[in-house]
């Protein structure tokens, strides 16, 4: 009887200890951590910090601010605070000025293994590829790739040129494209409204190359001119989402065409892009703004290339997008946007104290069918002839937008970003319903 | 006895399971791969590139090449070939001409542990941090940290900012420093021998707001007089490691000290420097050129911040710095710079035809005793009258130089690159051994 219990009481420990073994290695090889050395301590620290609950209005980051100890304190989205961002800012006002593209946060913590990077200290520590470029062919072909699935640019035979930002790209364009050894400068131009960096870009710099000339349609009857000229076409356009296309022409005019939103989640597609210079941006892409990863010349003087671990993390992310089919990104950020047009287009709906831009449906090659546009921006106009500051109007109602003006335009117009995080369309959304059921009371401000 | 061996093989079984159980938790915890989850596939890549096999004569990288399957191959070194980059090619000419400090790769070969970064898909996709700034506050706590320790910079009441290499904070600097709202440009000047870039970047940009003025000593004279004048210091020098102090001065006078290379690597450290502005980056400090890391109105409207990617990077690295007492790399980038400087030394001991740059010994309150100078660069002279082009002699014997026109200075004068990687140099010295051993000879060609 002591033996048999002794004996069952081994079988039992054995088949414990056996059970147990096997869930080691099973935990082990399906999570692929066999062998993990020298990655081992800084994937914990990232998992760590990942795992910091900031009630999913904030975030903690491994580079964050440290308090008392050495985990990363919760960064709240705006209109929230606390250590752990769970309390709302009732008196906050709604976010809705810059682009930053947090509404594809969401894509990418449900996407969290694929495009998890890990780097190790000695990665590419030269200026350059092995290849003396500044430029990774893997990325280059990747990038390739993808604007084939997507069929929104041609690029046989064409350059891929990397910058710091599609910002540091167009200016890096615009010098590419002045003319050298002229005495005369080259005048710079978009279609009114236009995006507000091309004039500041060409303003700041003041260089003796090229100089703002305003809107492009004013130069239309002058294009047989011999004044040099560039103009930048942003197509979709930002602020309005129009597909523009080029207003001059002629021997003496230069074409830059922005592509930064040329991307199925805001836009139908009609048909791949084919101009000579198209500046395409990871930010509006996968929503990397912080990345700085927009597409050479002028970019090596000015700061040697674009930084490999910019580089690294565009072709680990590029290599997430492209996982499966490749479409899934396209997706999700095409559902978003549309949500976030009809939920928009709700609140405004009974209002005639202010209007969205229209946009014609229009044949998709992604999709296959006719669709909406879902523009990154809601180019707002307050109808009302009083209402001359519509960024006023908006302002008293805890709204932040960019004044019209910003854009070449009349103050009537202001613009809205709907890229922003989830948090911050929810607010803009509230603020928009309230100041529109005000609109038939007596006093609307 | 049928019994007692079945016992007995249980009590082995039982002892090798729990062993075996043992070994695993042991693995798990010393690891610290307790609950990895969705950093262990990115790691495990990571891992299994690390470990391919270059000879040590090249590395294969993430985003490296990928030929027949799924991972990438080795990219060799210069002047080596073959899959695994085992071949030495023998005609190979030895590359001393650019300023790539893969000198401090072994450094970060045997901290690998410690620098290995894990960025998660949604880190920091916001162009700017929490606080509205493009600046990781983290970070720049660890750059004031780091200056304190090594004592070569006072950061109080400073302001600290970064940009995409040093390079393009020492443009930025320049647009920073030229005055606004003045018809007249201010004049751009260095002390001849000086850092190419200064003139490169004046001249390509060709601002309305400054223009290349050449050596700094012509001006001194005029210094009395109405021009507003910038004045770029490179100290310790590059080209030639000295410790340069500005020429110009008065109230019409701004100076930007450029301290690419004021670390105990390259330089005594006499004192902590302590002018208005000063110019940092990592590529020399860390050796993370690729990186472009230096270190804000200018750099908003050009690229709009630094890459977050970057700012995780060197936030990484250098807390990998500053790990123990700090003076780690120090020590192993000082041993590295004083045995090649010795070996060159020794290689021209016997020369007549070429010299070296002297710079005395000093007094450096990093090692506190007096050192020798050990820069990143030999400024070496042909001093034979008939070799007026030294670029071509050394280029002869297959040695690739920098020409001494390049830095404003004759072309007696050629600099070497001493920071590139152990094969660059050890190629270097070969060629250089074999050139002085002929010296003598009837021919020296």
């Amino acid at each position: 009887m002591v033996k048999s219990m002794f004996s069952s009481k081994y079988v039992a420990c054995l088949v414990s200890s056996i059970i147990l073994n096997a869930l080691f290695i099973i935990n082990i090889f399906v999570g692929g951590q066999w062998n993990l050395s020298w990655t081992s301590r800084a994937a914990a620290e990232a998992e760590t910090v990942a795992a910091i609950s900031c009630s999913g209005h904030g975030r903690a980051y491994l580079d964050g601010l440290v308090v008392d100890g050495n985990e990363p304190v919760c960064e709240c989205n705006t209109c929230y605070a606390g250590s752990d961002c769970s309390q709302f800012i009732p008196d906050c006002a709604a976010n809705a000025d810059g682009g930053d593209p947090l509404f594809l946060e969401p894509f990418w913590m449900r996407h969290v293994a694929s495009s998890a990077l890990v780097e190790a200290g000695w990665h590419r520590m030269s200026y350059t590829f092995n290849d003396h470029t500044f430029i990774s062919k893997e990325l280059e072909r990747i990038i390739r790739k993808l604007h084939a699935i997507v069929g929104n640019a041609v690029t046989e035979n064409r350059f891929i040129i990397f910058g710091a930002g599609s910002t540091q790209v167009l200016n890096a364009a615009a010098y590419a494209l002045s003319l050298e050894n002229t005495s005369s400068s080259t005048g710079i131009v978009a279609s009114v409204p236009y995006y507000t960096l091309y004039k500041g870009q060409a303003e700041y710099f003041s260089s003796a190359k090229f100089k703002f000339q305003g809107d492009a349609y004013t130069w239309r009857k002058k294009s047989d001119a011999i004044t040099n000229m560039i103009e930048f076409v942003t197509s979709p356009n930002n602020p309005d989402g129009r597909l523009n296309k080029q207003i001059l022409h002629g021997p003496n005019v230069k074409t830059i065409y922005d592509r930064a939103y040329y991307w199925p989640h805001f836009t139908p597609i009609p048909a791949p892009a084919d101009e000579d210079l198209m500046v395409f941006t990871l930010s509006k892409l996968t929503g990397h703004a912080g990345s700085r990863f927009g597409m050479t010349a002028h970019i090596n003087i000015n700061s040697m290339g674009v930084s490999m671990d910019s580089q690294l993390r565009a072709f680990k992310l590029l290599k997430a997008v492209l996982e499966g089919e490749g479409k899934e990104i396209f997706d999700f950020a095409y559902q978003t946007m549309k949500a976030r047009w009809e939920r928009l287009t709700m609140a405004l709906s009974s209002s005639k104290r202010f209007s969205l831009q229209k946009n014609n449906p229009q044949y998709c090659i992604f999709y296959n069918r006719v669709r909406e546009f879902s523009p990154a921006y809601a180019w707002l106009k307050c109808e009302r002839k009083d209402d001359k500051d519509c960024y006023a109007v908006l302002k008293a109602a805890k709204i932040i937008g960019r004044q019209g003006n910003k854009f070449g335009s009349e103050d009537h117009y202001v613009r809205l970003s709907l890229v922003r995080s989830h948090d911050d369309f929810n607010i803009l959304i509230d603020r928009l319903n309230k100041l529109v059921s005000e609109e038939d009371g007596a006093k609307t401000m």
